[in-house]
């Protein structure tokens, strides 16, 4: 049945992405090589430690720890990086692709970092490096906005792409209890690193967002470009305010393009209306829309994380990289010529907030407040006043749109005033004309 | 900084989709054969009646209405198909596979009727045939089961395939008009055709499902394997019940795969609990959960209809195609070899069940009917009873799970119950079991 060549390929690094890749390489060897017209074999497995993996069934491949047999083997045309930060996957990429060898990573820390130098190194030794598994798990964004939505300028995304952070934000609504508390639970069952700072930092996030300005605007930015914030402070209390005024909090990853004005990139818990299908994304699940000039809204969400989705999509990668991979030219890759670009910066950009105030609960609190915000020109959408204790009160304000300079100014004022006990939160609402 | 060879390719058809690709490429002709790498020349757009288009401005293409033109042409390498229908589509296509040209279409009727013939024709001749805009039109679903979840086997899909059902059954809530009233108001939007059968019967989305089952399942079935049911019987009235019960009604496309019983197709009205996801695909828009062994739950949506989705997906194709139309094989439709397949029965598939029955208004009628659906084993989920007039009574009752044949037996027992005037409606409901 398969008369062609196979293909070789390496595997390195043995996580649960490693192993998840492994078993449906192994699983479905079959209808693989069928699908992609020649049998795949994978001839290594790089692993920093021989002896912890001497159970492991690997058929015919060979576990090694150093990477220049693999580099070195004519045969391996392409490298499965899926070690994860920036080194030494760097390296493992970079001679990868100036041996000719086609990278497929999982690694968004690195590409982040890096996907310029690799576009021009794999453009420059007629290979490709595809990154699918990087952003998004199981969901197909990559392909879909390099391909399916080819034909379109994008406008505009915006995506939950940070699985933790969804648990983490979900649980607390649903189990009303503290973010310390579900983070310890999303730890015992593997859902938060024991050192949980890039996801709930919302860094995570913003290495995504950095490859997706890549792939749906053709922008080349770095991390500086984007503004990122946390769900670290976002307590109970303002997801259960939230909920009242009609919203689920959620951290979300927003690229724009403003037409004149440039691009847009930031990474913050927002308030999102019930409403909106965004609140239906729940738990440790991922989701991207993206509006297109002619596709419209589209809506692609899937499960963001965990092994085998993230093998799902590697091995995605590895069809579509076969699929082509006779062809005289790399063509997939040849979008990858980003334009760098001015990003807005962060007090030009303009949302509605959410603020919650501990203030004196007495006559005229309110009244203090509303008066400030009005000399800072904001105006107020939505109001909500609860008894804290006998001497205060939580007063939560949602303002109308404003620009994130105007907020800031009257953000001093409202610290100012005398019944302003603590402004305990600041969050962002998403706005409709994000769309 | 083109180079390469142009692609010279035919437009056959010039309706709304045939404009919105005409339209994609002219407006984006650069960063298309930057995409490419190459440019892509529209050389002839074939049309019945010339003189109709004369105010069209085509650039270099050249207007025909003789397709062997394009057929002699040694220099069109992609034909792309959008004139719909049967024939002459069907030979437009063979013939165009025949002289070793690519074709792109957007024509779910012709392909679901010869899918088979059309995939060992292209086999044959090196070529390849490529349907995204046949099926959900901005969604790229084909092209996410055939790459990003070909790691997968595919447990089951669940779909909102036709936009012309979904808007119109999303008015009939919103706006709570009849159906007739609603119709007319969607054929004057131009979102239902004159002759609205093939949507509103449900034969749309039963050919669209043909296609997913080849794509997903790698499994050969005809229309003759899809049970499909309309939406010309769902009342205003049903739709009010249901949502007060806490459902939505929407047309949905079920594919299953049952270990060791086969496969099941069938497109039917369905009742689906608020809290899922599908209940936010309102108005045109599609959208189909994907299920795989490695990935979970995926779900894509977006615009399921339109001349600019519809055309992004035609234009998705080209880009594709072009990527590899180099690669000495053809390798993207390797996996068109589908394999015939047993389908169950549908008196074996198995449903919960809505009902809706005028009962004469009196005591006992209840609890004959309740009686009714326990001799035949059915037990209630819920029930609710309103006064429909003096005399009469709407009892309305949804069953716990059952097979369709124990759901008929039942329904025959409570036709002929005295109490029972009319057994007005009966709407599957979508059962979690499905996942």
């Amino acid at each position: 049945m398969h008369s062609s060549t196979p293909i070789y390929i390496a595997l390195l690094g043995l996580g649960h992405v490693g192993q998840g890749v492994l078993r449906i390489l192994q699983d479905r060897f079959e209808p693989l090589s069928e699908r992609m017209g020649r049998p795949v074999i994978l001839r290594y497995v790089l692993v920093r430690d021989l002896s912890k993996y001497a159970k492991i069934h690997f058929n015919d491949a060979t576990l090694v720890s150093d990477f220049s047999i693999i580099l070195h083997d004519p045969d391996i045309s392409i490298v499965v990086e899926l070690i994860g930060g920036e080194f030494p996957a760097y390296d493992y990429i970079t001679t990868s692709l100036m041996n000719k060898k086609h990278v497929i990573t999982a690694n968004k820390e690195v590409m982040a970092k890096h996907q310029s130098e690799f576009f021009s190194l794999a453009k420059t030794h007629k290979v490709d490096i595809c990154f699918e598994a990087a952003v998004a798990g199981g969901i197909p964004i990559i392909r879909a906005l390099k391909v399916g939505f080819a034909a379109n300028k994008i406008n505009s995304l915006h995506g939950i792409l940070n699985g933790t952070t969804n648990y983490i934000l979900s649980k607390i609504q649903a189990d009303q209890l503290p973010f310390s508390e579900v983070l310890k639970e999303a730890q015992r069952l593997g859902l938060a690193e024991a050192d949980p700072s890039m996801d709930v930092s919302g860094l995570d996030a913003a290495y995504k967002l950095v490859l997706l300005a890549g792939v749906a605007f053709k922008r080349l930015i770095s991390l500086e470009d984007v503004y990122y914030e946390g769900i670290e402070d976002i307590s109970l209390e303002d997801i259960r305010f939230a909920q009242e005024l009609g919203y689920d909090i959620k951290l979300l990853a927003i690229g724009k393009h403003f037409e004149d004005k440039g691009y847009s990139f930031k990474v913050h818990p927002t308030l999102i209306p019930h409403s909106h299908s965004l609140c239906g994304i729940k738990d440790e699940s991922n989701a991207v829309f993206v509006y297109g000039d002619a596709v419209g809204e589209s809506l692609l969400a899937g499960k963001g994380a965990g092994g085998a989705p993230t093998a799902s999509a590697v091995v995605s990668d590895l069809i579509d990289l076969i699929f082509e991979i006779d062809q005289p030219r790399s063509l997939r890759n040849l979008d990858t010529e980003l334009i760098p670009c001015e990003c807005l910066a962060m007090d030009q950009s303009f949302s509605q907030f959410y603020l919650r105030l501990l203030v004196k609960d007495e006559a005229g609190s309110l009244e203090s407040v509303s008066r400030a915000l009005r000399d800072s020109n904001l105006s107020i959408s939505s109001v909500l006043q609860k008894e804290a204790s006998d001497t205060t009160a939580s007063l939560i304000i949602v303002t109308h749109t404003c620009f994130e300079s105007e907020f800031n100014t009257a953000k001093a004022a409202i610290e100012g005033l005398d019944c302003v006990l603590n402004l305990a939160s600041v969050i962002r609402v998403r706005l409709d004309e994000d769309d």
